[in-house]
């Protein structure tokens, strides 16, 4: 694995692989990696040729007050990790080397997407992402870019920052991977004292509560996505999280149309300092719809 | 001369281009050529392989009541202009190709440059022009964009843009094409009747006004910028201009150095329905610093 620090160096790297047209499969990511980014590494390997992994801790999408000091910065480890799993190059510049020395003036927005959900909590959260994910397209112009469904929001808002802006780039969102008690892999969770811990799987248990209360509810107009929203928070609530939201949705984020078949059920919660956010999907089989 | 109205067929006549490892000069024009732009693909042929010209009329960057509808949109003539400076690939896209069918949530913004000058004026224009900018890069992919100074804004935004975005393209500006009576050429001149015809000059006229008395004030400490700008303003609201501003800037178009040693010179006015903008650099020599 070669790694490097500038973007220079980087080009440096990836243009005898353009030259021989070997596809470029990327992964962005903040380091302190787990499971869930190593295996954005495997499935970029089985897509692309060549698989280039960013770690860089992004200042412009954190806000005043939160973890942007103290997030966790783990190099040596990381770079372990990832050369196990072939990752070829690894990108880690300094924040100088991606927003330089000048004020920066340009900024990426996704208008309706970026002031919903968390947008509303973080203000200039998903601005601060969809600037750092434009710079990193350009600086590495890859192939295919692979991203955790986990931050369900932010694909979103890649996927449309990627359409719109007509970026050549194909963005692959990768199921989130979950600890055997349902709790979904996160940087943050590193946060989490061992009581905290514990008591983290409520989240995935409340969404899949949802769930089941969704998909046995066979007749569509008796559908109350409020009503599970407002139990679910309550169900949270109990167990002493502070609640964000939860939040049902169409799969485009949209308000849940209840003559859909698909939704996703959307969590931010925080458990003493941590905030954690996840989702699932629910799919009502087809067999339900005609009956 | 290869003339592509689609993404796709942009991309597949690029692809050997690319494989080839040419270099690429790209040239955005909204159509209804003239000298200056035909100046553009010249420069572009002289710096790279090959040309690619866009012409799309854009709709984000016309504001309410602006002239977007009644744009001159001359294709034929435009293309066989085009066919006899040696442009390679013309590429004139839809509305739809460039936006799609679906509604577009994202922008760029050029923050504090883009609500200045004639930002001021036509609130949201330079968003427009930044986010089709950026969806033209990410298509064309160039080595080399090409652009007039007669936009001056414009082109200070389109650098700014490249840098803050970290696009691997060299943005140019290409001094602007006068006639003999010094008008810049502009796409808008064709908007004036002969006699404002006749009074469009003065706009080069005054900002020259402007730079002679400049250059002769020898004492540093006597430039006294706003007091210029204003006696230019009063210049032209004497010949019936409405004037939008006259300004003195540094070329990077922060307010003005006194101690400085280049400035630009930045008109906007309009003559009966027409607007204009013009500029004027100005230099003062080194001889002159020393004294």
């Amino acid at each position: 694995m070669r790694t490097e620090v500038t973007i220079q160096g980087l080009h440096a790297a990836l243009t005898p692989v353009r030259a021989a047209r070997k596809s470029i499969g990327f992964v962005p990511t903040m380091g302190n990696l787990h499971e869930g980014h190593l295996k954005l590494v495997q499935e970029a390997n089985q897509r692309c040729d060549v698989v280039v992994v960013s770690i860089f801790v992004n200042p412009t999408q954190f806000g005043a007050g939160e973890d942007f000091s103290s997030y966790p910065r783990t190099f040596e480890v990381d770079s372990n990790l990832l050369a196990e799993v072939q990752c070829d190059i690894l990108f880690a510049p300094s924040v100088e080397e991606i927003y330089g020395s000048q004020p920066q003036q340009t900024t990426v927005q996704v208008n309706s997407l970026a002031n919903d959900l968390c947008g509303n909590s973080r203000p200039g959260h998903f601005t601060g992402v969809a600037t750092v994910v434009s710079k990193l397209f350009n600086i590495v112009q890859p192939n295919v870019a692979l991203l955790g469904e986990k931050d369900y929001q932010q694909l979103a808002i890649i996927r449309h920052l990627a359409r719109d802006l007509c970026f050549d780039i194909d963005v692959i969102g990768i199921p989130t991977v979950r600890a055997e008690n349902g709790l979904a892999l996160s940087s943050r969770n590193g946060y989490l004292s061992p009581d905290e811990l514990a008591l983290a799987p409520a989240i995935y248990a409340t969404m899949q509560q949802i769930q089941q209360q969704i998909l046995t509810t066979v007749d569509h107009s008796k559908l109350n996505f409020a009503d599970l929203a407002k139990q679910g928070r309550k169900t949270l609530e109990a167990q002493k999280f502070v609640v964000d939201y939860v939040e049902i949705r169409n799969p485009d984020l949209s308000l849940a149309d209840q003559e859909g078949s698909k939704w996703v059920i959307l969590v931010a919660a925080k458990i003493g300092k941590t905030r954690l956010i996840d989702n699932l999907t629910v799919i009502r089989p087809a067999e339900t719809l005609d009956s």
